[in-house]
């Protein structure tokens, strides 16, 4: 087995034009921008728990980086820098490739520099931890929400879930869906650009990482406010509104829309009258964003039907339909 | 089980005076010194690889923090932030109020906030992810070294990897040696007030977690040095003198001293005119500051016994002697 020098000079080492000093002291050492703040994040990805470990090497690099920078996305904040641990059962060659090629083709669409790591022997786990900046004092936080703003969340949701399901054999879905489906789940797409361009516009974010009302109900409790989503107006993906569409799997479809997870869209809120400037920016960028309801000084998450009547939901966030 | 956001909430959060904002959403903020550099160091430890899974929790959450000082110490930077992710098979309340106890009271030593993290199912996994801030251009880096420095170490060496030899049941402890080698070994004390006093004296440092010659190995490697070590000069700990005193277990003990890891003592070079500032430097702080050689522009480690005659070293940093 290689060392891990060996392995960290030959998978993760690349040039870091962004760092004072990138891998290979105790410590790297950067610059930070003057004038910014700096928005970190961490998540750790356990074999068998957040993926599956036969998944494809190079996907599960690109998802590792993704569901960070998506957080920073979140904050408004722009990506600069990364550093990942990794324990492996063994140095698998052909899965360290796929894998740093997944990560660094991803870090370099976002100018992210790896700058530092870990790699040891161990039950495959991921965990980067991603480093950004956003304009000080101007970061989109999850208690900035008011009384009277829009909620809007980009792109549509329910389709990683819906891909996860496939995948343990609870759903079906044709090899058109699944692949749609399974792209979703496996190389989410972080809405960088949504967020910055949300600095200054948007009063509160989140990312969707465990499903719409979890996630929403986080800015409700921070922000101290109650909401009402109109269910018909939330952005379904294709493939999920053909299982809607159908009796049999529109329970488990509905599922997936509010409570799936993985999502990794950003759910905002903005005042009624940035409603246009909302608009704008998802046109600059070629990216639906879709009015799901809006915030209210009271407490609660209501979801309403397309008459208008309340659908019942448990305190966890989600649990069933009346 | 508690949810993720109850262990969170219970264990992990505590205020955070040094970040504009603390766990919680979906990246912390922080707001870096104006002229200072971001140190930026990651370690993953993993059960039954890093540690016994059976290790005291407090012990483990102090060594969990300690590594990372230690490498933020090496840089000569002040440590102020930490992120945790931490994967265990279940969530064990004792485990977690020994865990959390034991990294807060060292973090709150050295004033760092614990300011975000992750906390999931799998096999107990520590990764902590540490950042400080050392002035602009003056971190201690392994490539600063220069020829005729003079080389020294912190401390004594020896006693944390004979510890483990005592925990594998290969070398015979008395109780009290037993004691002191396992204090060493499962919480060790980092050098960062000796780091930030080495800002500006020394040339390059490194800390010592794989063993002397093996870490002092990538200063020479980096800074293109060859080094002289005299083996009679190492500071070696009480209980490894004992063992290096009686010729059945001297090897072992040898071995300990020279490649055992786990010491988190600084190896620095400083120009002989240093000599008498990092003295007193050692003075003020209480701690045992000891000359073992010298760097030279030549290749390679070489280590004298006390007749000055070369022991054999492999390339591996160490191996046998002859």
């Amino acid at each position: 087995m290689p060392s891990e020098f060996e392995l960290i000079a030959k998978y993760f080492t690349r040039p870091t034009p962004g760092a004072a000093l990138g891998v290979g002291d105790d410590a790297a050492l950067l610059r930070p921008t003057p004038g910014m703040e700096l928005a970190v994040s961490t998540d750790m990805l356990v074999a068998d728990r957040h993926f599956y470990a036969d998944t494809n090497p190079y996907r599960l690099g690109h998802k590792a980086l993704a569901v960070n920078l998506s957080d920073l996305a979140a904050m408004g904040a722009q990506p600069r820098w990364a550093t990942l641990a990794l324990a492996l059962p063994q140095a698998d060659e052909a899965w360290l490739t796929g894998f740093s090629r997944g990560l660094f083709d991803l870090a370099r669409r976002h100018n992210v520099d790896l700058v530092g790591g870990d790699t040891t022997r161990g039950p495959l786990t991921i965990n980067l931890t991603i480093l950004g900046e956003v304009e000080s004092g101007c970061a989109l936080r999850r208690d900035g929400a008011q009384g009277g703003d829009d909620l809007w969340v980009s792109g549509e949701l329910g389709a990683a879930a819906l891909g996860l399901q496939h995948l343990t054999g609870m759903m079906i879905l044709d090899d058109r869906d699944a692949t749609a489906c399974l792209e979703r789940l496996e190389t989410p797409t972080p809405r960088v650009a949504l967020g910055r361009a949300l600095v200054g516009v948007a009063h509160a974010c989140i990312d969707l990482s465990d499903g719409l009302l979890a996630d929403l109900g986080h800015i409700l409790e921070r922000s101290r406010l109650g909401a009402e989503v109109m269910l018909a107006s939330l952005p379904v993906h294709a493939a999920l509104g053909r299982c809607l569409a159908s009796e049999a799997s529109a329970a488990l479809a509905r599922h997936c829309l509010l409570a799936g997870g993985d999502d990794y869209e950003l759910c905002f809120s903005a005042s009624p009258n940035a409603a246009k400037r909302v608009e704008q920016i998802g046109k600059n960028l070629g990216l639906r964003l879709t009015r799901i309801g809006r915030l209210h000084t009271g407490k609660g998450l209501t979801l309403r039907d397309s008459q208008g009547q309340p659908i019942e939901i448990d305190a966890r966030g989600y649990d069933h339909f009346a």
